[in-house]
């Protein structure tokens, strides 16, 4: 996105205003539908330089009962939390427009600006690339995203904090730097050109100017129509099915082999999970009846509920369907939780969103990379990620769905979805291949159970743990 | 609620889990009926009793995806905070069951059991009496609470505390009291007392018994079913409409006094808000065009964006119908959000809701004393609450939306709906009438504006905050 000083013109004020308010309805009414969109406004710069009254002004502008605006003071980074974490739950839905400043630039920059958290120049490019990244798979998910920097020239800002009142000194020195120390003005400066190349630059020296150039730009955003294509135009390379998945068979256990070998093990796993630093996020994933719940059931039985949460994956509401696909992930596993253990997981967009067509083709394909980085960033902050597709046989899967009807408090598991699901065998273990190939990383390796034999998967769910833990 | 020792049985498991999961099934389909409702089930109890556990027998035995566990360590009492405010946002929505170990009762507890924040017998049993009242209003508000005591002799603890793994002593360290000292088992159990007459006990001294009733106990309440009368039986005594909102005349200030003086008072204003140690809620309400956005934007005037926040509230969205009406403001108004600015609010409730018959005459009738206890504990963990009513008249209204439609970028403020309402006026008079008189309490007064005169009304507002703030 290139800036586009030369076009600037005034608009008439009133002009502007029934611009962007029709603008404004014009993208509610995208919700639900094939060019849904939200846009997201990332606001940060130079203290004093206006953005607060931009924005206020921009709000008399807009219908203000479309536009929400988050503003809170910079984040610390705290190792355990993605520099997303903090926002992800004010990513707008469809049809809504958010104004965040305070944003996960502004978090960086005042961390780096602390010297005593250093951050060199290699790892503070890194976390931009990071956050391009999340940027784009936010548009790739219907989610717009401009950003807008406020400039001031030292010297205007210099007049402007001697004009100030004494009130106002006290509550931007909360907030802010040292603004009259010319050297971490300059730092500062240097430190976003790092990341400002595609921002959208607003000159603050003329308070109309500024108010306007900033309206027009969330303007002329409003306007733009994004285009959601639906295929990629490549060929899609199937992964090759492993045969662990069309025969998957293990050695079995005695009963009392096994009793002893659990108990040993449900304790070793309770001890590593609590004793270890960082969080932990268990994956479950496989056809129905594999045998997920019987598996969570062992790792968390030498465990307290209050060490642990579950989540029991199903189809997302409609407030959530809104939003990025991802977006009730980032806002489960939070830097606060442990131990998060999912029955079913953010793979349904790659199992059954795929196989049910209930996305594009593009869409699936592009999110293999796009759960690679969500893992990676929880990696990279101090999350281990430990992902099971427990492999059944076709067969099998049938003396299970047959065992449960026979039994009264078991038949609640069996519904005709489950039959349905069974029907769609072959897609499903096509969608699995693809799956476990292009989301095996290293930094979140899948684990292939074979499970036909219970008792055999159970063990090797816990002893995987255990090595997991202790590998990284 | 009284305790059923003696009608108590071992049931098969079998059976208990098949009902269990009935019930479970029906729960979930009184989503938006008539007999809608939700269970929350509280649970505290001695450490090491054996909670944990039961809850997870109870998992095994119910449809786990339709149960949700919430677990949490205590939160140290927070002045800013009321007792429900870190639980709210998981308060169940109506076909869901959640369970509270940790909640606030543990809070109080643990708050209680430290010295250095000593809470006297009086103020102990006030908030068991605000906490009551709380559980009163989500009862009428289709959210079913019960509350489980996991109780413990002191023998049996300590022999249980003999038997622990070590990885287990670190961890219940780290969560609980020191158990060891029978002083303050003892404290405990004292303190409990004072609040557990209308707990549901569970002897915990075997595992079998402990969980069968814990389950036993929950399928009851899940059979229970609530019954939502819609009418009180009383006879609703409506209150005089008092004269200044038929005749909504204030003296007029001419254009040169109203300017000098409105640029005092939004300076005045700013630093009020900003140096008060308490957060600030303010409310307006009032007929449409009454001049609610015009007042909103004097207050924020001097105020920087990141300073407050300001809510817009129309419709509640789905997820936000299913629980108690007041649930949106109960997540909404935070300890850390010092300045929160509400255009429209929870006055919906006895507005709108009633005026349109979205309610039955019970529900709106009870709502003034919801409104009053939510004000009340608001104020006594120091959030002011300043409430305005803008009264205009019938004909200034017709004028200003005749305005508003000539004006471009004014327009989308009136609507069909904007005119639906105004054909309502006198309902909406009597309804304004009712709350003023309902709700003006001592701690969260009423303010009356005439608004004919805008720019009057607007001074008065500032005035009003400053008084206000000043005042408590």
């Amino acid at each position: 996105m290139s800036q586009a000083h030369t076009e600037f013109k005034l608009m008439e004020e009133e002009q502007l205003s029934v611009e962007l308010i029709e603008a404004q309805y014009a993208l509610k009414n995208t919700k639900g539908e094939k060019n849904a969109k939200s846009l997201l406004i990332l606001v940060s710069g130079i203290e004093l330089a206006g953005k607060g009254e931009s924005v206020k002004q921009l709000r008399e502008w807009v219908d203000p009962r479309y536009l929400r605006v988050k503003a809170d003071a910079p984040h610390p980074f705290n190792p355990k939390q993605t520099l997303w974490q903090p926002y992800a739950r004010f990513i707008p839905a469809e049809g809504q427009i958010m104004v965040m400043f305070g944003n996960w630039y502004s978090d960086l920059l005042s961390t780096a600006m602390h010297v005593s958290k250093k951050i060199d120049d290699t790892m503070f490019d890194n976390y931009v690339e990071k956050m391009r990244a999340y940027e784009e798979d936010l548009k790739n998910n219907h989610v717009d995203v401009i950003k807008i920097w406020f400039d001031l020239s030292w010297k205007s800002l210099q007049k402007r904090l001697d004009d100030m009142e004494p009130s106002e000194v006290h509550w931007h020195k909360l907030h802010g730097l040292d603004w009259r120390n010319k050297k971490q003005y300059d730092s500062l400066q240097k430190l976003r050109q790092r990341f400002t190349d595609d921002w959208i630059m607003i000159d603050c020296e003329d308070e109309t100017i500024r108010d306007q150039q900033f309206a027009q730009h969330i303007l002329r955003a409003l306007e733009h129509c994004p285009v959601h294509p639906t295929s990629s135009g490549i060929t899609w390379q199937a992964a090759e099915i492993p045969e662990v998945l069309l025969n998957p068979v293990s050695e079995s256990v005695n009963e009392d082999d096994y009793k002893a070998e659990l108990k040993k093990l449900t304790k070793k796993v309770a001890d590593a999970l609590r004793l270890d630093n960082r969080n932990v996020s268990i994956v479950f994933e496989g056809m129905d009846a594999a045998g997920k719940g019987g598996a969570i059931k062992r790792i968390v039985k030498k465990l307290d509920p209050r060490e642990y949460e579950i989540y029991t994956i199903s189809a997302p509401e409609a407030f959530e369907i809104s939003r990025p696909y991802l977006w009730r992930f980032w806002t489960k596993i939070l830097p606060e939780e442990k131990i998060n253990i999912f029955d079913r997981s953010w793979y349904g967009r790659v199992l059954v969103e795929r196989v049910e067509g209930l996305i594009s083709p593009l869409e699936w394909q592009r999110s293999y990379d796009e759960i690679n980085r969500f893992e990676k960033d929880l990696n990279d902050h101090q999350t281990v990620v430990i992902k099971f597709w427990l492999a059944i046989s076709k067969d099998e899967q049938e003396l299970r769905f047959k065992a449960r009807q026979e039994t009264a408090h078991k038949r609640f598991k069996i519904t005709d979805e489950d039959w349905r699901n069974r029907s769609r065998w072959d897609d499903y273990l096509v969608a699995a291949a693809d799956m476990l190939q292009r989301t095996s990383t290293e930094y979140a390796p899948w684990h292939i159970i074979p499970s036909n034999d219970k008792n055999a998967a159970r063990l090797e769910i816990l002893r995987t743990i255990l090595k997991q833990l202790k590998a990284e």
